[in-house]
């Protein structure tokens, strides 16, 4: 899958235009120049309007140009709406307020009526309370485009207040807060209940941020990026070009599948060149880990957990895992270093190993196993145990053409199983997302009962990792996954395997509970319960936990998919998503302290988890109400 | 009514055991002197109980004595069960934890097969996070009793580590938080879910906490007061008797309707005195405020605001009202400094007024309108218009017996009555809880147009104030007011009548919007939008906003419901609520700032409320989706 050639993205570009007195001619002009859609003004500057008081109340007149003058299909595709530009509902000016409310309707209403699929909003302060709950009333009523909320990337006053943030008091603090756009955006959404109808239109500002502030820009549903064509520089051959830093700004948003538009008056020659360039630099972004290309389409998309004790799992869903380029090759390393363990070089002839694979499948750990150890040079003898009866019919397929004798296809569950010897090595590939997530460690208590005192388990140890993450998409993914008959806030009480793609850390992720095999414990305690401390790096919106596991197959032989120590290329596991029915609001240097129990009875296994500290909030799914794994 | 007897309460008292070796001998010493009910431990401390290890695990006998011992009816009523004092789910050691928990959930099992109505649970630090998980676990689950949270009014560590908050740094502030009972309780109900079958067992201590301190409590589900025997002091004839500081504090609950339960063992002669003692105290207890008689049985009852445009009264609620000993006779007394006001002494006899009621009911402010003409010694003609077809039958009763010529009675909504001359004085009584929350402005808007330019309104003007407040209280009823066809949430975005008594204000109470009548301005705008801050008084838990108002009938006669400015004795007007969706933990100190609007459009009138400081939240009601007032 590394070998193909990677996917690159097409980008959708856009045009601004500060007046539009003749909108044919203008998308005309946006699609000459090879643009794929055009931010025009929805009221037209010459119709003047009054709605309280004034001459221009009763005119007769339109407020703007007919909706005959395009076909319907370009309204809808080609035109992102403006509202006018003087428009303050949250002036002081009572008066002004309610002037530009009116004017605020009436232009969101005829966007409505031309099924426009955006309008645009620009926000200039923290302040705007008003405005804020404007669009959403009118985002909850009826209308059903998107809204773009306009914001530099850099509030124009940020480098008068750079602060040291060691010296800063707390008055620094809250102004240098208040001249921070991401800021104005968290509020403003925040009073939106962060509908997913808000997106972001992110202006890049000749300054860049720092690389935190950017990074949480990645975090949020931003829909495009402004360009203005001030920001561009002119090349040797006149062609216009971004520096470096706005280059490397740009590409760090391409994964995100963000439009761009282009702003500003053309200052190099033709405003085609823009787009010309935007499109070769948005080529240019390879996208070369193989997890993404795996990944495509599965972006941010929740998936419930398996249960393949409760399940039995289909052919294709065996076939993708099987497909895996890292996983097996690592498990046959660790597989081979325990065979070599067991047997010393010189009783190589003497000795067979009993080996068993429990959860065999359609048999790769076999196929590793044997390869294995014929690498090593020992004799080995194989039981492969599976309770999935279709996964038999594989399993005896492969020993009638290839395995023969070496491996016995025990069709049985492997907690019951009455093994007719003891094994020197057990193995198993029951590791969820979460590493003990489908209850692998209490289907190897089970077996292993049939495992020598001495012997070996693969994998011999597992640790589960959560991090803090702040994600709208997905608490929208999540707020949106209802079903008919169930409770709303059930869903917040469930993990979900995904790949997250919108979303930021907001704190290292730290290791959570850990799983040994053989387990010798007396008696054996598969319940856990931790609390874990995580300090903010910067002011965010929690939305819930990411979980990665890491896994010891054998001595140094590891998988893993927590991201610091990602085994490169391996795409068998997304990570799970614990959500929190609330977004919290945090402060950096904030101490986030959350508690996650692992719990059982006699029928299930489930999580539960709470925050307590900066403030503290609800458990989640207690007593396993709304998700448990079933043993 | 204020000069009936006022009512005092019956307390319901229990005792406190230790252990009960005996069981029914125990309860026969509780009835015997005069208690209603017992504190005693659910095992039988004998009995040994290991769960993981250890010889007691496989122990065929019980852990504790039989259901036998007493009939099921004393079970449900007279027992309190006590948890095991060794329990501690929290401890660092594994095993012991897990001991504690399978005993907890042993003996949490058992109490709920006795079928008692509550549990004690003690609290002793702000740390009992896994505690809070198991108790909430079993609450959510079938056990359907009450659980007592038991927690000291003052923490033992509290004396020593009193601050003066001006010089305290950030570590001794969280120190003290620590050691702090309120906040050991505030983490485990917010993990709880504010659920509301957990209440507050406070045990009294000789130290008394500050009055804010203890006025926090009052705003908690506080169900009873320990009050230990050694807490007592001897009188002359040998009994025990409080301190007047300890009889001060535990007068402020009695409205609340606390239980009390005395422990320690007995060092005044009998266990009985103290009962005695406690009765006394409790019947000593006079409800003084008419009010209180009104309102008994209203307490935290949530009524919908009534909406007297769309519906019309009955008679009883009429009755109800018109029984107000305040109300009326202000009215009669603003009426006749109006009427003075309109006709100078010395052209009484030539000039008669023309007043107008409008809402006229079943006539009380026409009667009192023809009073305070005599009174004043004015001639003056009345017309009563109502819309209510079934109060005219009334109107016209009282036309007939009583006013004759005087008055004249028009069956006709006020918006729309065609008047055939202008009125000197428009009377009305159309103010709800939040002084427009029944559309006074938009009906005194539409009948303006019959009152003369220099006329006069009754009211003249009216406020309306508000108050954050704490109350789980509150939060539970509104959050148990489900309708099976709504959203869950529709209910918080709602605002309530109800006799507020359990809770408690975080700040001051502040203005928010003004109506004055006759409204000249042009053109008229009945919408507002307003943004308050109020600076929280000390460490505690939004949950919404108490409303109120304040009118001016004409100059200086006024009526409030506002608790600050509250006219002595009238009962017409509970506060309002306006619930928020989700609890805010506040600090000390912190700014809250939220937002409130009243807006319409030609069919209805709504209140939209946003919170966005310390932290930005949801606007509630968008476009008035869960609640209007219909025009």
């Amino acid at each position: 899958m590394s070998h193909e050639n990677p996917p690159s993205r097409k980008v959708s570009c856009g045009l601004d235009f500060v007046t539009a007195l003749d909108i044919r001619q203008s998308l005309a002009y946006t699609a000459e120049n090879k643009y794929d859609f055009a931010l025009m003004p929805i009221a037209h500057p010459r119709y003047k309007r009054e709605f309280l008081l004034g001459k221009a109340m009763n005119r007769k007149e339109p407020f703007t140009r007919s909706d005959l003058l395009l076909q319907s299909s370009d309204w809808s595709t080609m035109i992102v709406g403006k509202i006018s530009p003087y428009i303050d509902v949250d002036s002081e000016d009572a008066i002004y307020r309610r002037q530009s409310e009116e004017a605020l309707a009436q232009e969101m209403t005829y966007a409505s009526h031309l099924n426009l699929c955006a309008m645009i909003v620009p926000l200039t302060s923290i302040n705007q309370t008003n405005l804020a709950r404007t669009i959403f009333s009118k985002v909850v009523g009826v209308f059903s485009y998107q809204i773009w909320v306009r914001v530099p990337l850099e509030s124009p006053f940020a480098q008068a207040l750079e602060l040291r943030k060691d010296v800063a008091n707390k008055e620094d603090l809250l102004r240098a807060k208040e001249h921070n756009p991401w800021e104005w955006w968290n509020v403003f959404r925040s009073i939106c209940n962060y509908d997913r109808r808000l997106g972001v239109a992110l202006e890049v500002t000749p300054d860049i941020p720092s690389a935190e502030e950017i990074t949480r820009w990645l975090g949020e549903p931003v829909r495009c990026l402004l360009l203005p064509t001030s920001l561009f520089l002119t090349n040797k051959k006149g062609y216009p070009v971004l520096s470096r830093a706005h280059q490397l700004l740009c590409r760090k948003f391409v994964p995100l599948g963000v439009q761009v538009v282009i702003t500003g008056s053309v200052v190099h020659g033709s405003v085609q060149y823009y787009q010309q360039y935007v499109d070769h630099l948005w080529q240019s972004v390879r996208l070369n880990d193989p997890l993404v290309g795996f990944a495509r389409g599965y972006e941010d998309f929740l998936q419930c957990p398996l249960q393949p004790l409760m399940d039995n799992l289909e052919s294709q869903t065996y076939e993708v895992f099987e497909k895996d380029p890292v996983k097996y090759s690592e498990y046959q390393s660790a597989m081979e270093k325990a065979i070599r363990d067991r047997v010393p070089e010189d009783q190589a002839e003497k000795k067979t190993i009993t080996a068993m694979v429990v959860g065999a499948g359609r048999g790769p750990l076999v196929r590793a196993l044997l390869s294995a150890a014929e690498k090593a040079n020992r004799k080995v003898k194989v039981y492969a145990v599976e309770k999935n009866p279709n996964a038999i019919v594989t399993l005896l397929a492969h020993k009638e053409e290839t395995w023969h004798d070496r491996v016995t296809v025990v069709s049985c569950d492997m907690r019951l199983w009455d093994a007719p010897e003891k094994a020197d090595i057990l193995v198993s590939e029951l590791l969820g997302s979460f590493g003990d997530n489908e209850l692998s460690p209490e289907c190897l208590d089970g077996a292993q009962k049939f495992l020598c005192d001495d012997g070996i388990s693969i994998p011999s140890q597992y640790t589960s990792f959560i991090c803090p993450i702040q994600s709208s998409k997905l608490y929208n993914e999540v707020r949106l996954s209802k079903e008919h008959d169930k409770h709303p806030l059930k869903h917040f009480e469930t993990p979900y395997v995904v790949h997250q793609q919108n979303k930021l850390e907001l704190s290292d992720t730290q290791a959570l509970f850990q799983f040994d095999h053989p387990n010798k414990d007396v008696p054996i305690d598969n319940s856990r319960f931790k609390t874990l401390q995580f300090k903010i790096r910067q002011n965010g919106v929690l939305h819930g936990f990411s979980g990665y596991f890491e896994t010891i197959l054998y001595q140094d032989v590891m998988l893993s998919i927590n991201p610091a120590t990602h085994s490169p290329g391996m795409f068998s596991w997304f990570p799970i998503f614990f959500p929190i029915k609330e977004p919290l609001h945090l402060k950096e240097g904030d101490v986030l302290e959350v508690n996650f129990w692992r719990l059982n009875n006699s029928k299930n296994v489930w999580y539960e988890w709470c925050i307590t500290k900066p403030v503290p909030g609800p458990v989640h799914n207690p007593n396993g109400r709304s998700y448990t794994i079933g043993l």
